[in-house]
């Protein structure tokens, strides 16, 4: 365990996250000598007051102890594996201009995949922990359908839409990411026990907090902003008008990110915050290529979905007049579809011509009829 | 009956509406004269050409009495009741600049109210014929919603979509519209028959083509012109990919009228056509104060939906942290408060006693708690 891990560790319990003030604190003198400062008190008023509470908790070795025990790692930003977050660096460096100082301190990572690699395609599913059968099986598809085109699902492991999400992408064998408001060693929900070592398994938990931090309110907040910076884009797939979800769409709004909503049922009030979300001018999403198209990967445009055709594509007004002048059965003279289309006969021939090579229309003795009974549906 | 008016009854049939050059032809020379010169065939050739099949039929004495007898009117360019269509006008001045020409030559008329009242406060709701029970419901809701509103309700008369917002508009007491592909006599479909003669009763049946006329499918394209230019705002309730309320929705934008479009699930076909409308950047409504906004009459906006709150609305971020620092069940000390949160000791007087006022925390013999056992819900 190297000096500079211990003192990570330890910054990251001693101030809530994120905090500018501890993050300049932290770039002005590296991790060790600041942690030993906070440590002894040896700071101006300013950060002694925010470290003030927990600058004694010093469980610095015991933390890193149980992520180890976890197969996980401490990924700061001194480490190649950090990722290109949105946010002003910690250190100091304006990283995309905004929205500064609430980069987290340090990443607490379970799980073989490169954070780096989540960052640069990534898309976050989210939505209401009451997701409904129909908001529960669009995260399925929209899920598989990121999965199968190589995007990482990044979601924050609650029940609902989250989970769904998860677990839908690890069945496409592709990476999910659960981002958590609490220690990476801490469950939550408890009903999600299995889902999340799974996901530790086969994906990746990410969490800022140390072990043994429980989830608490303002964390799923704060938690809510890395969502939002691991991912290219971010998916609302059910929420209603007061909704997690909301907060994330707007922490990723704010970080520049395409936000997209899925729509549903007006009347349902489950799809109610999708729905104000895509008034306020975010895109209107209905499968997963048109979500690829967002997360990034230049040139990945969703095919336009398939149109029903009709035999009748195509035909100019005069063939379409022409042959709406038609009776459904038997025949007209010319003279009789002139008068029933209001085109002149002289100019008929041309129009009745190409119906009948294009096998809609039939001559019999110099009367015109449809080439079926059966007329060719709009 | 006026010259004037069998003069216009003539012109209405000769040509297949809308027909610029004899649009122009009319303007130039009045309905009288223009009527009389191509009875005679004492035109150019390119009149001669667009009017030889049909010019011989000369039915308006008829055309004029049915209308009559069905208590209805021919109303012409010249007519106060005209009303001011967003095309290029009839008499060669440019209303709204744009698309010119498609303007109807005359519009026959059954039912009280004027025309000029339709268009200053109409919306048209169209959407497909296969509609689903979700597409009713939300028709006659927003229909009923509408006429509640003194919004006339436009529609093309078909099954469907068409057929609930007519119905929900005349249950409402309101106004509606049917703007048919064919005479004003011939109801169709037949099925709606019972229903276009309650709206000839209650409402307004319109239509460019003469008495006896047939409906047929390049009409329906043409009659969904009208029903956009007879309309402030023009809604798609449900529509698949291909549909002519698609077509309507296109007239609508080319005239320059805001087109809007109801979500629903992305896994019905029928709602297709309405997310690819949103998706190309038209409105996603889900209520009638929605579309009201958009119809006209300045300063009606929708009131935001009401939100659900929760009584930790408006905590500041210290007081939330605070709040959420408390265990579930026993109290804790202030200095316990202070590690749980980060929040410095000194600095938690402030907040707990916030919390206190708002009767969210109590204190307990110099410990503090949350006010009742259940916590309250985010």
């Amino acid at each position: 365990m190297t000096d500079d891990a211990m003192a990570w560790a330890y910054l990251s319990r001693v101030v809530e996250p994120p905090s500018p003030l501890l993050a300049a604190f932290v770039a002005t003198l590296g991790p060790v000598e600041a942690a030993a400062r906070i440590r002894r008190g040896a700071v101006g008023p300013e950060v002694a007051r925010i470290t003030e509470a927990r600058r004694d908790i010093d469980c610095a070795a015991e933390d890193v102890e149980i992520l180890t025990r976890m197969g996980g790692r401490l990924v700061t930003p001194d480490d190649p594996e950090w990722p290109l977050l949105a946010f002003g660096s910690f250190h100091g460096e304006r990283v995309r201009g905004r929205p500064e100082g609430h980069a987290p301190m340090v990443l607490w990572v379970v799980g073989a995949d490169s954070l780096v690699d989540v960052a640069e395609r990534g898309c976050s599913i989210v939505g209401t922990r009451a997701a409904t059968a129909y908001g529960e099986h669009l995260a399925a598809d929209l899920s598989a359908g990121l999965a199968e085109r190589d995007v990482a699902v990044v979601s924050g492991g609650a029940y609902g839409i989250d989970g769904v999400a998860h677990r839908a992408a690890m069945a496409a064998e592709g990476l999910t990411v659960a981002v958590l408001a609490g220690g990476v060693d801490v469950p939550y929900p408890a009903g999600h026990a299995t889902m999340l070592r799974r996901i530790a398994e086969r994906g990746l938990l990410v969490s800022e907090y140390p072990p043994g931090m429980r989830p608490a309110r303002h964390r799923f907040l704060t938690r809510n902003r890395l969502v939002a910076a691991l991912s290219g884009a971010t998916v609302v797939v059910e929420a209603g008008l007061r909704s997690g979800a909301a907060n994330t769409a707007a922490w990723a709004e704010a970080l520049g990110r395409p936000v997209c909503a899925c729509p549903g049922p007006v009347t349902s009030g489950a799809s109610a915050g999708c729905h104000a979300l895509i008034r306020n001018g975010h895109t209107l999403v209905t499968r997963a290529e048109e979500v690829v198209e967002l997360v990034g990967a230049a040139g990945e445009l969703a095919p336009e979905p398939a149109r029903p055709t009709s035999p009748l594509d195509g035909l100019s007004d005069a063939e379409l007049r022409a042959y709406d002048a038609l009776p459904a059965r038997g025949a007209r003279t010319v003279d009789e579809i002139a008068a029933a289309s209001g085109l002149p006969a002289t100019g008929l021939l041309g129009p009745l011509t190409t119906l009948e090579l294009a096998g809609l229309v039939v001559k019999r003795d110099g009367r015109w009829g449809l080439a079926s009974r059966k007329r060719a549906k709009t």
